[in-house]
């Protein structure tokens, strides 16, 4: 039987992963560090307590009543050496209502003081300001943190094809804009980057310089994984994988210390920028919203207002993953639809418009840095010419199915393979696992050129239209030519280097299809949005070029059928386009997005016009994949770590009443305290006997109705207070929770813990149909509610036996409805 | 006192309304269009009825009992001849939780039902499927909508002028688009566009010409304005004014009747055209949000699901309302973004999905049918070719500042207006007033050319880039040479022109300030999007020359002021971009809109460049317009009318406690209803005496503590029920509402009425701070919530109890903080 416990399950399931997070502390985390804001602290704390009785109209506690124990807690002297009233311990939950009171009680006191003085005054503005001072700062420093590591994760990415000896720290791309020289190989290669072959001393092309490039781009990849799953191993074990799952599961309000904290945030931008450049088949934009979500959280800090309220602090959080994906793909409005999508939970007007403002500041600013070399900051920037044809729906919504099937796919293998490493001996391994599949990874890439460059440059190429500036294969049609720009683009048979790109693309395909389930899941920093966009854009070139070809064999047999678009020389399919719809598609089928992923795509282009194929599949790709396989790739994560994340988007959909789930079930006897009758002894004996976080106040033993619910910690806390002063407090002094204290002949002076009592605890019926309570849950972010009938105290209700609950009917659900039977 | 009292005080001043709502009731409304899909509701009020008490395991009500009245609710030939027993009165509010309880009970049944036959199964097929289906419908309907009004508004206008005898349905443009002339006059006239005077035999040009012109112009005015009001007058009075703060109202959880009906669509949407066409100061972009909810009203009837369903019905509405902007604007991103953020109460994020695939849909086929002749499906659609420099955040802000202010002042002028023709007699000759109005704003507009053109039409005038086609006065800049389209626009001097422009663009702006005061408010469909926006659009032009010609004159001296960009011929500064800004600060200082303000922008010009521009302005007219007044004028509109809305936004912020706001207060009595000893003439005596919308039930009179709550409604139903079955029903028949019934020895049978009664009824403690309740009223969409103390019932706080207080504390607010002195 638990009442209030702590997530112990969670916290087993967690130190169960083969990486024994739970062994390592490397962060002081959210509550500990309580020093420097104490005062602060303490004022709203006080006054929460307060709030409580503030309807009663006498106080009968005497300031410096040694019996009234609670009175200390309000004490300043006291409050600085332990951690606050307010704070959580690791993995716990935490209590949105309780948080969000506190802050409005400290917003109370700060309007009020603000009549006194004029640093009051300032005291008051600053608050008011805060807020927006610190998502500004969380803007800038994302924008700041992802131009650094795109700049730094494109040299690291260089470095294994060469060097630019005239200045070391430029990239091939800046080494070669010095060079002034106009003509290039055809990865943009000049003379003045010289390819580690030709350091030594053997020619860049020819047998030798292959393999000595082969070589070279194998080691360098395994010894820059090496590093990264080294650093992650030893400094930071938070900081692998794409952070995302977490971030939801933080800010749906759970506490995971260190998560969000400065040697996470740093191991995980040195770790992405080394992983990025082993070549293997990741991404740094989910790492990236995991580490703006790192800045928000250790800038939130400098404001008490956020850093010592752990429901204000999940508002800046919010904006931080806003920022994170404004600065991941240069769109700033897809940012902010992707926090309130994808990754947040409680989510007020407040929030949207300091979101927007925090992901445009952090777009802003790497736009200023410019870390791409172009004028645009964005991470693809493509414009197509061409409007596209309503008959081309079809082609689009085939690719949202191919979409949403590979992200089913996807996601199953993944997770199958995950769990297998969670449960077998290999967890046991992370740093060779990560070598042996850079290894492979890095084997199988060089050969292929689509694989072997930097993955966002294939995508890229993919998305783009084939024009003056491209020589690659997929753009060798015949008899086209591009030197004219002013010149319709003619439709044209495909050449043979746009057959022979097509099979390097199709085993691209497979290899990145394969690898990515093996990757995805290591120790090491890595996200999916890249590898998921990859595999999509491959799908659609490939289609785009087939659509292509049959407009050219066709179009002058089926002329309506192209609206009578195609029937002149001009070509009127975009195989660019169509990369991106199946990139939109994949992504879509991998993490179930849809309106932000659109809106990121939107931005990508920039042109109205496209919304609606990148919609159609979009729609499309959800569709099938949610009918493959309900979740998405973040809450197949959460659900296979175990984490108590309580989902918004799901209906509860079952008949169960709140008396079915409720703890304690059947003849179990309830854990409660009396109103005016438990003694020290008794109290101290329920709280050793029981792990609960708290326990409900009420009238008597005999009639069990309902007074109020009083947190272990608060009393903990009031009996060591109360022990303080009074050195031989016997244990059989009552413990008195009522405004009025019995007057007792004989015995001990009654120890009175009215103020720590919350008198206003959420309670339902056990009639309640649990649907409202999973929404109750939900809506108000409780922690845990009463269940009554008749007012008489039946039980009580946590979010863990909620989420227990839920799983539970789900696993009915799925081994057939026993109900229908 | 009143515990659930139906909204009279609303309805008060509601009907005080010099229009005269509440007398007419055009429309069947929501509540009475019940027999189509009687049959499908009763089954989910039935099992409603039964989840109740699904806990229980044994069931004691023998069916066909003719003492069980309750049990007879569920019989659908009962049924069909009354009101559906999740209906609501008109004005009456809603109750969020009891309706989605009430649709996932009927979607249980469904998916249940799915297994027994082909036939079900295709039911459940079309039930899953009917949200995606009602909203596409929506969106196709939406987007035809507007495209009839676009075409019909801009050939109303052009009737003023003149007509195209070749063909008399054509509008101006259309008419010369055929008579293939290269040269046209500045307004754009051709010779096959035969203007009044013309007809008269008076040539365009000269004195004579001017006056017949003039008075055309006035007299088609006041036709246009006579007809509009008077057709809005007879047959819809609800289609008159923006309808955007009552659709926030209804969205919000309130009912009015014939609000969104298909009468209030069709008169708003000829007397949006008229209205338009007769040249007031006033838009049709917020009557399309209005009449896109009409649409998403009438359409939600075909789906029972939705139609049926007030709280489901709201989905499909906030889908509308983003179809409504993305039509008005050619915006669907912003159109969602508004829904989110100024309209909608109930956002899910399903509705976020289907909201977006509305507006896609609507934008989509407006673009299909081309209203404005050019490919962009935008209302204004502008490209600029310049960035913007850093510096000119100065200006960008000030215009933010300058628009804040203007917004404020309007807001307050607007109510002060609205509230004197609501006191005064002036209330009572709506016809007239309009006439009034729009006589003075003939006579002014027509000498001035900027107010004479069509509002948006001086938007996009103004919006513009100054290029070879823009031969207007604002353009005249002395040695500036367009004709070679790819030389770099040089800096210029103004010429005489644009000074001219100056003067006339300050006089009207002058002018359209002072009358849109007077114009939003009367008895006709107007909207305030573009006159806020034409506002803006003068401040910001005017700002953007100015800064121009400042460049002009000083770039020499200031290099480093202008990054260097300015120091060249090359102008580096756009007016028209300015206008843009300004535009949307004036907007936001009006309606307080931030994101989905700058995403409209954004879209308008489709570059993320200019985002934070916008985003500047949009942000600094929002501060200073909350410092000058806290509402926008919906908000304030809302209040005007003393519509019951609980805004979300707002953060409730003092200390009062539950058992202030609780009804009775002090020594009054509370109607309740014993759970086993009430007899029927009590009961009904309890009815009849009160006018509360329900009831508590509670154990007995001694002990109250609380079992559950019973609405009027049902008890009425179930007594008329069981007064059918058995006539001679006793006076001092026991009506029973527990499981057990108890034994008498003589007298008649009890009642059984368990099943009506709500055993799960929200409970809060007295001691809940308002905060907290307040919160709990906004999340879950409460109607009222029962307040106990240890258990026994003590009173009962309605919405309409938490609006009054909320009202009381912020009036004690602005009457100085009483309990600071």
């Amino acid at each position: 039987m638990a009442l209030v416990s702590p997530t112990s399950e969670l916290i087993d399931r967690y130190s169960k992963d083969s990486f024994g997070y739970c062994t390592i502390m490397d962060e002081p985390g959210p509550g500990t560090t309580s020093s420097r804001y104490g005062a602060q602290s303490n004022i709203s704390d006080d006054d929460l307590l307060h709030i409580t009785h503030a309807g009663s109209s006498s106080e009968s506690s005497v300031p410096g009543d040694p019996t009234d124990s609670s009175g200390g807690i309000g004490n300043a002297s006291f409050n600085d050496d332990i951690p606050g009233l307010g704070q959580y311990d690791d993995f716990h939950t935490i209590d949105w209502q309780r948080d969000i009171a506190r802050d409005r009680t400290r917003h109370r006191y700060i309007v009020k003081k603000k009549e006194e003085s004029w640093w009051d005054l300032l005291k008051g503005a600053h608050d008011a300001w805060s807020g927006w001072v610190c998502v500004l700062i969380v803007g800038v420093l994302s924008g700041v943190m992802a131009g650094v590591i795109d700049i730094g994760a494109t040299w690291l990415t260089d470095l294994k094809f060469g060097l630019c000896p005239s200045a070391f720290y430029l990239n091939m791309e800046q080494c070669c804009w010095s060079s002034n020289e106009t003509v290039r190989d055809i990865s943009g290669n000049c003379s003045l980057w010289v390819t580690w072959p030709e350091m030594l001393g053997v020619g860049r092309d020819g047998a030798a310089g292959y393999i000595f490039r082969y070589l070279f781009y194998v080691g360098w990849a395994m010894l820059f994984a090496l590093l990264a799953a080294s650093l992650v191993r030893m400094f930071a074990p938070y900081a692998c994988g794409s952070g995302i799952p977490e971030i939801k599961t933080i800010l749906s309000g759970f506490i995971i210390r260190g998560y969000l904290g400065k040697w996470t945030l740093l191991i995980k931008a040195v770790g992405i920028m080394l992983s990025v450049a082993s070549g293997l088949s990741l991404g740094k934009e989910g790492p990236m919203v995991h580490m703006a979500c790192c800045i928000g959280n250790i800038i939130s800090y400098l404001f008490p207002k956020y850093g010592k309220n752990e429901a204000k602090k999940r508002e800046i959080l919010s904006a931080a993953s806003a920022a994170g994906v404004s600065v991941a793909f240069g769109a700033p409005i897809g940012g902010v639809l992707f926090s309130l999508e994808e990754v947040s939970y409680y989510f007020p007007l407040k929030t949207l418009w300091r979101s927007f403002f925090c992901a445009l500041v952090a777009a802003f600013v790497l736009q200023s840095i410019n870390p791409f070399g172009n004028e645009h900051s964005v991470l693809f920037y493509v414009e197509y010419n061409k409007p596209w044809l309503f008959v081309e729906l079809v082609p689009f919504l085939m690719l949202g199915v191919i979409g949403g099937i590979i992200g089913a796919l996807f996601i199953k293998a993944n997770i199958y393979w995950c769990r297998f490493r969670k449960t077998s001996k290999l967890g046991q391994y992370p740093v060779l696992e990560v070598l042996a599949v850079t290894l492979f990874t890095a084997l199988l890439a060089f050969p292929n050129k689509y694989t072997r460059m930097n993955t966002s440059e294939l995508i890229y190429l993919l998305f783009t239209q084939c024009g003056v500036t491209n020589e690659h294969d997929i753009c060798d049609y015949i008899d086209r030519d591009f030197t004219n720009v002013n010149h319709e683009v003619p439709i044209a048979k495909a050449g043979d280097g746009v057959y022979t790109a097509l099979w390097q693309l199709i085993l691209a395909l497979i290899f990145k299809m394969v690898i990515t389930i093996f990757t995805f899941g290591l120790k090491i920093p890595a996200g999916l949005f890249i590898p998921s966009l990859a595999m999509g854009a491959i799908v659609g070139r490939i289609v785009g070029i087939g659509m292509e070809q049959l407009v050219y064999y066709y179009h002058d047999s089926l002329p309506w059928f192209f609206e009578g678009k195609c029937s002149q020389d001009e070509s009127c399919i975009t195989p660019g386009l169509y990369a991106m719809v199946g990139a939109a598609a994949v992504l879509g089928g991998v993490t179930r997005m849809t309106v932000s992923l659109v809106v990121i795509m939107f931005e990508l282009t920039g042109g109205v016009r496209y919304i609606v194929p990148l919609m159609a599949a979009a729609m499309a790709s959800k569709w099938v994949g949610d009918a493959l396989g309900k979740m998405g790739i973040y809450d197949a994560h959460i659900d296979l770590n175990g984490y108590p994340f309580l989902d918004c988007k799901d209906e509860f959909g079952h008949t169960t009443l709140a008396a079915d789930v409720m703890q304690p079930q059947r003849n179990e006897a309830l854990d409660v305290i009396t109103q005016d009758s438990t003694t020290l002894r008794e109290l101290k004996e329920v709280m050793k006997n029981s792990d609960h976080n708290g326990f409900p106040v009420v009238v008597s033993k005999e009639s069990q109705y309902l007074v109020g619910f009083v947190l272990r910690r608060d009393l903990q806390l009031a009996i060591e207070n109360a022990q303080q002063r009074l050195d031989g407090l016997p244990s059989d002094t009552l413990c008195v929770f009522t405004h009025h204290v019995p007057m007792i002949g004989s015995g001990p002076t009654p120890l009175k813990l009215r103020k720590i009592v919350d008198l206003a605890p959420i309670t339902i019926t056990d009639q309640t149909p649990m649907e409202t309570v999973v929404d109750m849950f939900r809506k108000l972010g409780l922690r845990q509610t009463l269940v009554t009938h008749s007012g008489k105290l039946l039980g009580i209700i946590t979010k863990k036996d909620v989420l227990r609950h839920i799983k539970q009917m789900e696993e009915e659900d799925e081994t057939g409805p026993i109900i229908f039977n």
